[in-house]
């Protein structure tokens, strides 16, 4: 049985939707990756009522509780309030946190405004937890089944006082963290992975997940802990080759082949110290973009269309409108003018009007001439603008990728 | 009585931590505006147990809840079977919405995978909500005193969906919307507006809010229902006359004179048919991306740095180190040689080392040539390598609309 995990957020600005709450997320990884299983996220306003409810809901049902917000020193920060009410303990004054609050300010040569005083109140038998950088220390106690840890909500002071907590709960759980692999593809979707998965039958407590990340599908293969460690790759090579070479990286194995599509070129590229020129016109300058301060991209020009492309290659421009072949002579003229390594035209098919209308397709053609040869691919794009100049850069250095991987290179 | 609203996100990716629940947050926005009292947070991963469980409780507090995710082809999607436990309805296929993921996939040339029917099944008795940009149908249904809508998680379709959700909200409850006025800025941060707001006293009932996105910052004012048009007019250019040119335009006040910046731009660049060549360093092609199908964007180059760009506008690189006269130079420079109405030069001072490292910092100098005369802005800039990027690109961007918005013109 692992311990039952909650994160309780409190505030109006985030219950309204005025700050997206990052601390949620982050105090999940911190539990998960701690061997927690975390169940569930709730936010609720500056309400007593609210809260007082909230607490004693969750400590029905959970065995550990990070909340965060609510121990500012304003009318409307009311938690150790709501707590009092949830676990009929009182308020007491603790002479430590009020120490470390008035000295806070000494430390700033302000006077400490009386209302700071009630943050030094917590309910009666709480563990003080000390705030390093700001004036709102936390507390800790235990409710029915469940372990409360309060925690100011400014992400920085969180943080910094979380290094404390997970040694409290490292000694008062017992704690076996799983182990997460995450396969990393492009230019293959969520669903027609789980397709290529259909006759792969994972072991007992192997966990299968997807997440359709903005530049790339991740397939997550969680393994619980103590999974054997040579079952664990066979599983991980079994289901990376099903899915077939859309898979670009590995991450959670430790061989150091993990890290995003970048990552993945940036080593490729570094292995004979190769250089790159690029021509890009789908992609606008994306694919530059994302590959800024790399230093084997030696040069990369912009152009409106297979015409402008060649417009700035001093090339007569292609009549005959194979844009594979067109994309292959501006590749070679490219890879001479910049004397590269390799040289990366990317041309399309379509008018302004199809790239801008999200139910209209382009064709995306790419080459990349390596000296000795030509790689070709071509793509079919969907979406709105924005998707397809991001799909763009992204399959073009996919290309890229595929080539440096490539054995026969 | 305002009618009670929740939110409810669906996913493992959520409640482990993997991505942070913006859509939660937008929902909130979405549902304040439109007069809801927005109650409670909460995500779920994808267990059916969890899920039919949050439903029932919802299902007796709230008016109406808004759930995000968990309607996709896979094994983990679980939301439709939720809902038929939670309601006691069975699921059945509808064939509209059938026809329309079938469809989908016609138009990418691509066969359908078999799983997909699955996302075809609603509840009996559900409201089907069409998806105009992916494979899921969202539906809507009601279940005890809470009027249920279930979206995709993808922030995109969730969003382009909403659209129609809003309309069926305000036909199904008796709600008073406020009056939403967004005050959009680059260039100044939230502290900092703050500061400049502190000596403004709000009309009772005004509410002020800020929201830090990735292109700029967003003050909000949330005027209640039935707020004097003429006071509200007043309020606003108060407000924005105290944040000073750093609003680059104003929403929700249905003078045409709202959108994001590159909306600003096309506006000015329009009113003369301008024509403007850019060369940029440290943005590396972001720049360029971001105005990917801009007819008035006539030619961007992208270089290392000042060596480089001189390098490719064929003059000789600057030995005195001034980069503002270096970038007005070659902004001259480029303005003849592309025969353009604006040149726009963006040089930059710091190592590749300071540019990688997030607490160190780059000086940007940028030039723009209007012809008549030079305009100069110098931003320091901090920050991980991406948040330069995108700082680089936008405050480029910024002198550009500074100048299309100067009457001077």
């Amino acid at each position: 049985m692992t311990a039952i995990a909650e994160i309780f957020s409190q505030g109006e600005e985030v219950v309204c939707g005025q700050i997206v709450d990052s601390n949620a997320a982050w105090l999940s990884q911190q539990l998960n990756e701690l061997g927690f299983t975390v169940k569930r996220h709730t936010a609720v306003g500056d309400r007593l009522a609210d809260l007082a409810g909230l607490i004693e809901e969750i400590a029905g049902r959970a065995d550990c509780c990070i909340c965060t917000g609510g121990l500012g020193p304003t009318s409307d920060d009311l938690t150790a309030e709501a707590v009092a009410i949830a676990s009929g303990e009182t308020l007491k004054l603790d002479e430590v946190a009020l120490r470390h609050i008035e000295a806070y300010f000494e430390n700033r040569l302000r006077p400490m405004p009386a209302i700071n005083r009630k943050q030094a109140y917590f309910p009666a038998g709480a563990l003080r937890i000390d705030n390093p950088t700001g004036t709102a220390p936390g507390f800790a106690l235990r409710i029915q089944r469940c372990w409360f840890v309060f925690l100011p909500g400014v992400p920085s002071e969180m943080k910094a006082m979380f290094a404390a907590v997970r040694e409290q709960l490292l000694s008062r759980f017992t704690l076996r963290p799983a182990r997460l692999v995450t396969l990393r593809s492009i230019g293959i979707g969520e669903s027609a992975i789980q397709q290529c998965l259909e006759s792969l039958v994972f072991p007992d407590g192997v966990r299968l997940g997807f997440r359709a990340a903005v530049d790339e599908v991740q397939t997550k293969l969680l393994f619980p802990a103590g999974f054997p460690q040579s079952e664990l790759q066979i599983c991980v090579q079994q289901a990376a080759g099903l899915i077939g070479d859309y898979v670009f990286a590995i991450d959670g194995l430790e061989d150091g082949q993990g890290g995003d599509l970048l990552a993945v070129i940036d080593r490729g590229m570094s292995v004979k110290n190769y250089s790159l020129a690029v021509m890009e016109t789908a992609s606008g300058g994306l694919l530059a973009a994302k590959c800024r301060g790399r230093d084997w991209l030696a040069s990369v020009s912009i152009a409106k269309d297979a015409v402008g492309a060649a417009r700035q290659l001093a090339v007569e421009p292609d009549s005959a409108g194979d844009l594979a072949a067109a994309a292959e002579r501006l590749a070679c003229r490219l890879m001479r003018l910049q004397n590269v390594d390799f040289a990366l035209v990317q041309l399309f098919q379509g008018s302004q009007d199809d790239y801008r209308h999200k139910d209209k397709r382009i064709v995306l053609y790419n080459c990349l001439q390596t000296g000795g040869s030509a790689v070709h691919a071509q793509h079919s794009l969907s979406g709105g603008a924005h998707t397809k100049q991001n799909q763009a850069a992204l399959l073009s250095l996919d290309l890229l990728r595929r080539t440096l991987q490539n054995p026969c290179l």
